[in-house]
This record gives structure tokens, C-alpha cells and sequence, in this order.
């Protein structure tokens, strides 16, 4: 080796454990990343009276807009979207169908003003009357095939790198990571282990019940569209006592209705809970909105009770150094 | 020390080595033991076959017959019936009431007659409309202050010592364990971290959803009787997909509701599952039932479909070397 390979190779190795040695570097230095790290280390220093024991370590997240984008329609509309014309072959009366009918002619405000209505019948198009297996099989298969329309990534390849950053960390630190989301659980937990490393378990969304039967070689659980669920704002509390059975020291959201699981989480009586709100500021590497947003993720009172609770509002535009991870998402040249 | 005591003192350490070394000594060296066993065995060794990764190990256990009593009524039951009694002086119009008056009565066979829509109205009366916090400290004060009657032990001093070496053991061997209920989901959280060293998220059982407010100081979830899932029968493997996510690769049941869960469980494509079944066959140091049962319990058909599949059978009366732990509860003299 000379001299300047020699060099080269020491320079990194000592970038490279600078790098390992802030598990945040996806952050930039400013205030949002203090107040995290700040918090952990209160959490779990024995010796501070904020210390928290980790078998209470049970921190929330929701999943679109929080860990990876809901815009321009959240993922799993869109997969909802791409399966309806996926399948509609099979379905020539779709065609004539108001809300199923309108996804096919690409009109989906058509579909958004169907409202809640049309929502659950597009839910019941391509969500229900399979078995679970299927089900699954199925969103892996449109990961596999499609690629999101401005970024031109793999949808598992999209959660938001700082965010995923705080996982890690957290897990790290002896904490239990777990989504609270007001999307499929079905749907989610197909992507959870890969891009999050939560477990299935630890993944809680709106949820229909399935149905048990026997088969000629063994059992079946079919999707059915009963006792439907719906995950979302005072919805969530109420999926977080079931689901996970403890009250938890920290929640991150990013639209009014993730704020009841927030003030549920900050009216925990025994520690010092942490709060956190993704603000939506970057349309350049991502997307801007709050007060009127795509489809989903209003983002009004949220930011009125942070500054009330003293949670951390992430401006998205300056406390990020990078959204996605660039290894596994760029940005498509011209975008 | 002279000779003697030192001899003694030797026994004594190599006999508590022995018991040390042996993680199901609770159970007698018969065939019941040697297949959970060698199962584990199978499943934990990398050069078989058989092995099942880590990430995979989930087993399920239902709870009432399972892991404690059921009878002469299951412990929850039980827990209504007292409540009836201790909230009655608030309630004078219970009296008149053909469910809760018979309650107040005595008259367990009325309230047997009642059906579903009498247990629903008793449940009504001790499970709803309160906090959960309420609740939870409820059911921690009914099992400081009640005690079994035939027995005379604490409530949570009852978990069946050879099955709580069960759990133990797959634990230690990187399984993770599940109960999967008939029993309240709420009512059984209380117990479950300390019976069983089971955390609350691990525990499913029946459920209904509470009710998320604001209020003055903070936040508050009631519990309600809206979306009553009865998590028996073939609602298990559909509450098991719900909150489990993963299909078990071991069952322990019971009785002929747990047959669902335990067909689910053996139906896994992907490994060599694991069933066994406790029958009750001890009417000196618990109870002795199958076809005719206590108020829950009735075991016919897994019996037949335990010989078909192949799952343990455990005789209690040979199997089990003691019930309960005799440390924690002993029965009483003269029963």
C-alpha cells in the first residue's frame, strides 16, 4: 500500500466509526435530535428520577406519514388501487360499479367522494373473501412489482431513514417499538419485519375478523370484511389498552389523528413520557402539507397541543439530513 | 460439623442439583413428559430436521383448565359472582333482577339457566363501565381478599405447577409464550406477568372495547360491553391471526374449545408441531371431568382427534407428580 491508499483507508475507518457512533445520523444537530437522545438517556440512566424499567418500555408509532410517506394516496390505498385493476379481468360488472368503476378510469376523486362508503367497498374488493395466506401473498407480490410513481422505489424501501434511525435506537435502548397505525394490520405486517424489525405481533391497525374452517388438508382463515375496526384517532387509545395491554412512555405521529394516542401516552401517571410530531415541511425531498393534506394526515390541533404539551415537532425540511436511505431510495434524476 | 451433617449437607446440594437439572420435575417420568421433551429437543437442534428458528417459536396455551382451575366455576366467574355480592348494597334494585337477583341468592343453577344472555348481563353489571384502571385494581383486591374455597389458596398461588414449568422451560428454550383464552382479556392481565411470567401483550383472550375521553387531568379509557368478541371455540385461531400475526407451532389445551386452536396449530405447513391436551382425571387433588364438566371444560371430541393427530394426552393423576405448587398452596387438611 502507498502512503495515500494507507490514508484513504484510515479516513474512512475513522468515518465510518464516527458514523457508527451516532445512531442518529440521519439527523441533523438540531433541537428535535437533542430532545430525543436527551430523553433516552433520562429514561434509562438508574441513577435520574425520570428512569423508566424496562419492562416498561413501551413506546408507540404510527405508520403513514410518521414512518414512511401517505402521499399522494397512502400505499395501501394505491395497492388497493393496482389490485382492483389487477383483478378487474375477472370482474367485467366492476366496470359498471360507481366506486370500483371510477378506479378504473383512474378518477379517484370520484373515489374520495364516495367517502367512507366507497372506502369500505374497495376494502372489500381486494381485502376480504380470501384467505389470509393469499392475502399476504398478495401484498408481496405488488412490493415485488411496483415501484412508487414520483420516486420510483420499492415500497419497502421507504421508510423514512431518521425514523428508522429512532427504532433502532430505541430498541437498543431496551425499549419495545410497536406501530399503532390506522392502516391494514394484514396489510402492514407483510413489511413490518424488513423495514421496521418490529415483529407482527407488535404491528396494530385496523383489522376486520377473520373466519376459521376446516379444510380437506388442514384449516383455513378467510378475510372477511365483520367486525371491522377502524384504527384511527380516539380508535387508537382504545387499540393500544388491547393490543398491548400497558399504557406507553412515548408516542410518534404526525396528524390529528394519531393526538389521542399522543395525550393518552402524555397523561401516563408514572414517567416522564416523550412526544413527537413528523411536520410535513419538505417538498422537495418528500412532501409539504398540514392543514390541507392528500388523502390522509390534517396536521391543525396536532401542532396546538404539542406546543401545550411540550412535545418535539420535527420540521421534516431542517431536522432531517436525509429522508430516505439512499442506498435503497433515490430520488429519480429530473424529480 | 461432624460426619453427619456434612453427608447431609451433601445430599442436600447434589438432591437440589438434581431437581435443578431437571426443568419439568413436577411431572412424573412417564410418556407425557418424555414427548414435550424430546419435542423441544427436536425443534431447538440445528442439525435436525425438525428445527423451528427462533423468530418462529410461538406457542399457545389457553388458560382456564389449562393452567389453572376451572371448576367448580372458572375463576372469573367467580370473581362476577363476588362482585355482584360486594356492589349490591349500591344496587338495591339487583334483588329484583331474575339473573343478578339469583346471583345474590345463591342460586348458581338459575344463573346457569340464563344462558349467554345472563352471563352477558353479569358481565355487564362487573365489567363495564368503569376504567380499566378501575377494573385492574378490582381484580387485584378480589385476589388479595378471596380465597378458593375447597383449596383455601390465593387465586394467583393456582397455576398449575407442572404447566408453569412448561412455560418456563420453552422460555428458556427461546420459545415465546401465548395464552389464548375463553377468559376476559383484562381480568386475566393482572395475573399473568406474575402467575405466569407472561407480559400482558402475550395474553389474548375475550374482550370487548372500552371508550377513549378527555378528561380534566388527563385521559380515560371505560371499559364497555360494544364489540364482544368471545374468544372460544373457532374464534381462537382467528384471535390467535389477530394478535399473534404467526401461526403457533405448539398448542395446549384442555377441552374440546380448544380444538379450533390446537388443529390451526398442527395445520402449520412449515414445521413438526407440538399438541397436548389436559384431561382431568384427579378428583383427590383437583377434579375429575371430560364429557360432563364443571360449568366450562366439556372434553369428547379432542380426545378422539388427539389419538388421530397424535398430540399428548396428560393423566393428570399419573402424569402430574404434584397440582399445585405446595409452597404456594397446599390443600387444606381433611379435603
Amino acid at each position: 500500500m502507498n502512503k495515500k491508499v494507507v490514508l484513504s483507508v484510515l479516513l474512512l475507518a475513522a468515518m465510518s466509526s464516527a458514523q457508527a457512533a451516532d445512531p442518529l445520523s440521519a439527523w441533523n444537530d438540531t433541537a428535535a435530535k437533542n430532545a430525543i437522545m436527551q430523553w433516552v438517556q433520562n429514561a434509562t440512566n438508574q441513577d435520574r428520577s425520570t428512569y423508566i424499567p424496562p419492562d416498561k418500555r413501551y413506546v408507540v408509532f404510527d405508520n403513514d406519514g410518521t414512518l414512511w410517506p401517505e402521499a399522494p394516496l397512502t400505499f395501501q390505498l394505491q395497492f388497493a388501487v393496482d389490485e382492483v385493476k389487477r383483478l378487474a379481468p375477472q370482474h367485467p360488472e366492476w366496470k359498471n360499479d360507481p366506486v370500483l368503476g371510477a378506479v378504473l378510469n383512474n378518477d379517484l376523486k370520484a373515489v374520495a367522494a364516495s367517502g367512507e362508503k366507497g372506502l369500505m367497498q374497495l376494502l372489500a374488493a381486494t381485502h376480504s373473501d380470501i384467505t389470509t395466506e393469499e392475502f399476504a401473498q398478495r401484498v408481496s407480490q405488488w412490493v415485488d412489482n411496483q415501484r412508487d410513481q414520483r420516486f420510483g422505489c420499492r415500497y419497502d424501501s421507504m421508510g423514512y431513514q431518521p425514523m428508522r434511525q429512532v427504532l433502532d435506537y430505541l430498541r437498543d435502548n431496551g425499549f419495545k417499538t410497536w406501530i399503532i397505525s390506522g392502516g391494514g394490520i394484514d396489510f402492514m405486517r407483510v413489511l413490518s419485519q424488513k423495514m421496521y424489525g418490529i415483529p407482527p405481533e407488535q404491528v396494530v391497525g385496523s383489522f376486520s375478523l377473520s373466519e376459521f374452517s376446516l379444510t380437506e388438508d388442514g384449516t383455513q382463515l378467510r378475510k372477511t370484511m365483520k367486525g371491522a375496526f377502524n384504527d384511527d384517532a380516539a380508535a387508537k387509545p382504545v387499540a393500544i389498552h388491547l393490543f398491548m395491554g400497558q399504557r406507553p412512555v412515548a408516542a410518534f405521529g404526525n396528524s390529528d389523528g394519531d393526538l389521542a394516542m399522543m395525550q393518552y401516552t402524555a397523561a401516563n401517571p408514572d414517567f416522564k413520557t416523550f412526544g413527537l410530531i413528523v411536520h410535513h415541511t419538505d417538498d422537495k425531498r418528500e412532501y409539504a402539507y398540514d392543514s390541507h393534506p392528500p388523502a390522509s394526515g390534517k396536521l391543525v390541533e396536532g401542532l396546538t397541543v404539542a406546543k401545550e404539551k411540550g412535545w418535539t415537532v420535527v420540521d421534516m425540511q431542517k431536522d432531517w439530513k436525509t429522508v430516505f436511505d439512499p442506498a435503497q431510495c433515490a430520488l429519480k434524476p429530473g424529480n
